[in-house]
C-alpha cells in the first residue's frame, strides 16, 4: 500500500490535523522510463504554510492532491536508465509512503561522508538556503557584526556558524534559554539573546555596540522592526522568512520605521534558494567540507512515522523544534 | 541687515510657522580666508521636516540655529582665493539672506547654458537622486515597467522622464487630475493614475499588465502596500523617500506583505544622494545634455521672499505645490 497525506482544506491560521486527510492507496508500478521511490526522511519546513493556503512562487497544492513535501529515499524499482535500484534521491516525494517519478526534479545523491538525513539540512536546501542568502546577499565581511533571527531554527543556525567562519561577530536571537545555551555553547555564536525573557532593543544595544552589518531575517513583525532601528550605514538585510506572519489570519502590519533603509541605506533583498541552483554544486562541496571539519555542526529533530506528519508540522510554528524538522517514512534500509 | 529664520521649535506634526522665528541680525563682514554669499534661490525639500525634527544622518538642526538650507547665490564680499566677488556658488546656505563661509561645502556653478534655479533642481540633488536612485539601484532596462509614486513632484518627475530615455514604461501615480494631465502630457509618460480618484490596486492592474519592474519609492505607508502586491520577480525599489509618514506623530505601520519581497525576490535599497557626489560631475552633464536636447524638463514653484519661507514649506506637506519648491530671496542680478 502507498500511505499518504491529502490536502483537505487551506489552513485558517496555524495549519491542523484536520486540514489533511489520510489515505491508503493502492502500490503503483513505475511506467516506462519510470521509476519508484521509497521515500525514508521528509522535511518539513515553514514554507509548507504557503504552499497549503495560496499560489505563490509556486501554485498552491490543490485541494485533494498529495501533500507536497521535499525527502531522500531509495529507488525501489525503475524502468529508468538513470536512476536504478537502490539509488539514494533526493526531490518532491510529497507525503507519502512512495512515489512514481520520471526523474524531473529528481536528483542521485554524490557519495559524501555525510549522514543520509543532512541531504535535507546541512546540503540540503536548509544549507544551500543559508549559504546563498548569508554570502551572496549578506556579503558578509570579517570583523562585521551579523544579527540571526531563528537563530536556532535549521536556517538560522547554519547562517551563524557560516558568519562565524566568515570572520563575524555572530549574535543570535531566539526564543528560549535552552535555545540561546545552544547556539552560543554548541555552535560557537558571539552571543544569543532569548526575546522572550528580555527587551530585545536593549539586548541589541548590548550585544550589537557598533550597530548590525547584516540582519538574516527570518521572522518579520516587530523583530524587524526592532533591528532596523540598530542597522548600520550600508547594512545588508537578506530576507529568508518572515514567519511571525505566516499563520495570521489578517496581515500584520509591517514595521513602521522603514525609513530607517533610507537613513542607513540599507539593502533589503529576498531571495529563494533555488535561484541559485545553477551553483548548488560548489555550495555542497564546501559546506561538506566545513562538516567534516568540524565546523559546521547542525541537528535533526526526527519525528518517526508518517502518520504523525501533521502533528509535527505544528512543532515548527509552536517554537518546541530543536533544530532541522524531519519525518522518518521508513528504515534508512 | 540679515534676515534670518531660526529654528524654534521641533516640529509636532506639520511643520507651522510658529516653529521658526524670524530675526534681522547685524550684517557680518567676512575674515581672513571667508567670504560672504548672497542668497538668490532656496530650495525646500521634504527632507527638511526631518533636519528640524532629529538626528539623522546629519544631526538636527539645533534650536535657535539658523534652519537649514541649500541654496545657490553670488558671492558679494570675498577674503578667499577661490571665490571671488560675482562667482556664483551653491551650498548649506540657510534659511538667511547673507551667509559666511570658509568655502567647506561649497562648491562654485560650472558654466552651462541652464537657468539659474536649475541648480536646485534639474542639476542639483533633485536630479542627481533621481539620476542615481533610478540609474544605480534601479537598473532600468528598456522594455521595463518603472512605476513611480509622487510622481509629479521635483524627484519623481525626473525619474520617469529619465525612465523614458532608457525605453521604460513609465506609469506615475499623483493626487490630482492636473500632476496626471502634466505628467503625460508634457513629461511624456506613458500612463498616470490619480490615487485620490481611483482605486490604485486596479489601476496598476490596468496600466502594469506584466508586473511592475522597478518601483521608485517616495511615498511609503499603504501605497508601498498596494504597489508590493505587483511587483515582478527580481525587482527593484530604490526608496529614496517615505513621505507619507514624515508628519505622522505615531510610527505610521508599515506594508503587512512585506513577504512579497522574498517571494518575488524584490530588492529595497534605500540611498542618499550624498553618497554619490564623487560621480557627480558625470552626471550633471549628462542630465544638462538632456535638458538641452529637450528630453528633459522640469517645474519650479518660486515664493518670493524668505519671509515667506515657513509657509511655502507646507506646500511640499499638502500637496499644493507644482513642481520643485524654491524660494527667491533676492534677485539673480
Amino acid at each position: 500500500m502507498n500511505e499518504q497525506w491529502l490536502l483537505a482544506a487551506r489552513p485558517v491560521g496555524l495549519p491542523k490535523e484536520s486540514d489533511f486527510t489520510w489515505r491508503r492507496a493502492e502500490q503503483e508500478e513505475p511506467g516506462a522510463g519510470q521509476f519508484r521511490v521509497r521515500s525514508i526522511y521528509l522535511s518539513l519546513d515553514p514554507a509548507m504554510r504557503g504552499w497549503m493556503a495560496r499560489d505563490s512562487y509556486q501554485p498552491a497544492v490543490a485541494i485533494g492532491a498529495v501533500m507536497r513535501g521535499i525527502g531522500v529515499g531509495v529507488v525501489d524499482a525503475s524502468n529508468h536508465t538513470d536512476f536504478a535500484v537502490g539509488a539514494l534521491v533526493q526531490g518532491m516525494l510529497g507525503w507519502q509512503t512512495y512515489c512514481i517519478s520520471d526523474g524531473k526534479g529528481m536528483s542521485k545523491l554524490p557519495a559524501l561522508p555525510v549522514p543520509l538525513d543532512a541531504w535535507l539540512g546541512l546540503l540540503g536546501h536548509i544549507g544551500l538556503t543559508a549559504y546563498f542568502g548569508l554570502l551572496e546577499i549578506g556579503q558578509p565581511k570579517a570583523g562585521e557584526t551579523l544579527v540571526v533571527s531563528a537563530a536556532a531554527g535549521a536556517v538560522g543556525s547554519v547562517v551563524g556558524q557560516i558568519g562565524k567562519i566568515k570572520g563575524c561577530r555572530v549574535v543570535g536571537i531566539a526564543g528560549s534559554g535552552e535555545k540561546c545555551r545552544w547556539i552560543t555553547e554548541e555552535l560557537g555564536f558571539d552571543a544569543a539573546i532569548n526575546y522572550k525573557a528580555e527587551n530585545l532593543h536593549q539586548a541589541l544595544k548590548r550585544e550589537c555596540p557598533g550597530g548590525i552589518d547584516i540582519y538574516f531575517e527570518n521572522v518579520g513583525g516587530k523583530t524587524l522592526e526592532t533591528v532596523l532601528n540598530h542597522m548600520n550605514n550600508f547594512s545588508r538585510i537578506p530576507v529568508c522568512g518572515m514567519i511571525s506572519g505566516y499563520n495570521q489570519t489578517e496581515l500584520e502590519p509591517g514595521p513602521g520605521n522603514l525609513f530607517q533603509v533610507i537613513v542607513h541605506r540599507v539593502k533589503m533583498q529576498g531571495f529563494i534558494v533555488t535561484d541559485f541552483m545553477s551553483q548548488a554544486r560548489g555550495a555542497v562541496a564546501e559546506l561538506a567540507g566545513w562538516y567534516a571539519a568540524g565546523s559546521l555542526k547542525y541537528r535533526v529533530d526526527v519525528t518517526k512515522g508518517l502518520e504523525n506528519a501533521p502533528a509535527a508540522l505544528l512543532k515548527l510554528f509552536d517554537g518546541t523544534n530543536q533544530g532541522k524538522m524531519l519525518v522518518q517514512v521508513s528504515e534508512e534500509n
